[in-house]
């Protein structure tokens, strides 16, 4: 089956695609996949405007959101329309289209009821193209008690849970994230928690150093030749966060900028160098993830597959390899999937999923109290076509996948 | 397959349920229902004078917009739970959930984008009844440049279009409305507009001359012995709306109690009786429905089939037989389908097409440019059962239904 992802930010920069091909995979619940083509293309300004507006005032004129959701869907369906046409593939190539489509507000106050809005009307891309639509995939693990969240982690889960080997998928963005992958348990198996700061710290030094000029350590320069100062490692690591048993979450609210500036303070009053200082704050962040590791991860930790802008620093990956002396610390790229794609190659993987009727949720990773199939399944002119491709598939389905195999991308 | 059809209406005063039997018919493209049981349960006050309030207000903080449609999914699913206990219905008997939601706001303003906006979480109905649930039924044809309205045509349309005779479907609420069923054509023949007032004179009248004792003229006693005045009749059927082709849609902006009002002031200044005022509003309303079918319906027209509330008056159902000579005319209760569940058996029947694949949309009655599969399914535990159940079924399948066959009622 050949699906088309696609999904828009938080950010609402534009719309990221992935054209996949889905296969079955050498076992029952195994599955392949091939990244046929990828692009991304802007919101118009007016559009991404009307909706970062709207979504700051946290208020709406029904009329506006009702039209609003249907312009977004025709957005959608241009951007898509757009990259077969740019990407000359034949429509009728494409069996399903998955929309993660735009987000308006996600609730996960205590107190209130767990829910999510997301628009970008499905029925809309599903009429302008006559492609079945897998759209809302959020609500689902919501209604079953789960944070909607991530949802990322089921990709990670199924390409790299292993029959012999425990993995720790980590994602260092502004924020650390990890996923666990006891061996043997396929996806199923997977938790995962926020390990702390990710990019946060070195990024905030960065720009302070350089007065702005570079928002990043880039290859790990500035720290590469300082020396950490242990003892404001040993300091900042006693913050209570990190001694905190998962399921946990956490935002730039506590590891942000103030955060930064408050370590820094304490490396001027100690007059470390620029060099120092950014060692320091480098190795905090490495520190504080073999910690979760140590404390919260498998006893044995085979190996260690790291995404994000966290893994082009080779100071970082070096310092984590060397944190982890008894794990293989490695990229998430050596598969050859683009991060530029993860996205949107996770929501058709999510909408092959839901057509198939396997649940998609990872209730350890997303706090839900039970399996749930996400997305909801607008059929287009195609659906008795891909009812019919479903019906050929051989039965009983497992209920969930435990293994993707990504053969590589066209685009190589 | 056995599906059971929720709505709340406009006034959301409560939950309409039906579960209805579908069953292949005796040739291919139709379809056999069966109403096993039928019951409304009213909202709780508060959440319905919460989404009474964000109508009203015409905007809504994005929290409360999005907790609200994740409530009033729960609110659905309490109501399908409670209506299988009181009914004693095996849930495994189900196969699936067709839910209308609520509707905040329906848009269809010229200039603006055709969209619609139902809300009542069909994830949180799937994940708490483990059953498939289809949802969201009028963004399709909208998406397809339709109004999303009237759906009810389609039931209408089913049951009645024949293969020797012309039909008219005539609904009689406040306003009227026709849906022709030009013969041999099937459901998709099928044309509508609305003809003018309804019961909205008529009862106009009985407020009036009861000073408010009687909303509607009980069993037409005050129009009986009344003799209508023809040269105010004709006065008043000189208004272009009657004159005015279709497609053509009307409400009590035109015909409400303003126009209502004018026509009791000529009648006073003519010293008619309350009996003679009451059936010339009476007669009014039939010659507006007979000149319509007249100007705008087909040549020969055999069978008049009315529903609604002015299918109760019988000088209002005597006057139509008397204006159309040529055609009988009855009531759409024949059917023994009760007029309580006709809206709720509605998205019974459609979620049942959607799942099949079956476009369930009449464009000539709702405007859209093509015929389209209505609803999103949103799969629940049940969904590869669902699937099983489609999989077995004959192919290839017709594009749509062309005939609905009412086998009666369990309740009666």
């Amino acid at each position: 089956m050949r699906v088309v992802g696609m999904n828009s930010g938080t950010s609402v920069d534009g719309i990221n695609l992935a054209l996949c091909e889905f296969l079955p995979g050498p076992q029952l619940a195994t599955l392949s996949c091939r990244l046929l083509a990828q692009k991304e293309y802007p919101h118009e300004q007016q559009l991404q405007q009307q909706v970062l507006r709207l979504c700051r005032a946290k208020h709406a004129p029904l009329d506006e959101l009702t039209e609003l959701n249907f312009i977004l869907g025709e957005a959608f369906a241009a951007a898509f329309l757009r990259f077969i046409k740019d990407e000359e593939i034949a429509i009728e190539d494409i069996d399903v289209i998955a929309s993660h489509g735009q987000t308006l507000y996600h609730l996960v106050e205590a107190g209130r009821t767990l829910s999510t809005l997301q628009i970008g009307e499905a029925a809309v891309i599903a009429q302008r193209t006559g492609i079945t639509t897998v759209a809302d995939f959020r609500v689902a693990d919501m209604a079953a008690g789960g944070q909607g969240a991530p949802l990322v982690s089921f990709l990670d889960a199924l390409l790299f849970a292993d029959e012999q080997k425990n993995r720790a998928l980590q994602n260092i963005g502004g924020i650390g994230n990890v996923t666990f992958l006891p061996a043997g348990q396929g996806s199923i198996g997977a938790y995962a928690f926020d390990t702390g700061p990710g990019n946060v710290l070195i990024d905030y030094g960065a720009r302070y150093f350089t007065q702005g000029k570079a928002g990043f350590d880039q290859d790990g320069k500035l720290a590469r030749s300082g020396q950490p100062d242990q003892r404001l490692i040993a300091e900042v690591l006693v913050h209570p966060y990190f001694q905190q048993a998962p399921p946990k979450t956490t935002g730039r609210e506590l590891f942000g900028d103030a955060f930064a500036e408050a370590i820094l303070n304490k490396a001027q009053q100690r007059q470390l160098s620029i060099e120092d200082t950014m060692a320091t704050l480098t190795a905090i962040t490495v520190k504080s993830i073999a910690r979760a590791y140590q404390n919260f991860g498998p006893a044995r930790l085979d190996e260690v597959i790291v995404s994000g802008g966290g893994s082009y620093n080779p100071v970082l990956m070096e310092g984590l390899q060397a944190a982890l002396p008894d794990s293989q610390v490695s990229s998430f790229d050596r598969l050859g999937l683009p991060a530029s794609a993860k996205e949107a190659v996770t929501f058709a993987l999510l909408g092959h999923e839901a057509v198939h009727g396997r649940s998609a949720n990872l209730p350890q990773c997303t706090g839900a109290s039970t399996h749930t199939i996400l997305g909801k399944i607008t059929p287009g002119k195609n659906y008795l076509h891909v009812l019919q491709k479903l019906a050929k598939s051989a039965r009983p389905d497992p209920a969930h996948l435990t293994r993707l195999i990504f053969v590589g991308s066209e685009q190589e």
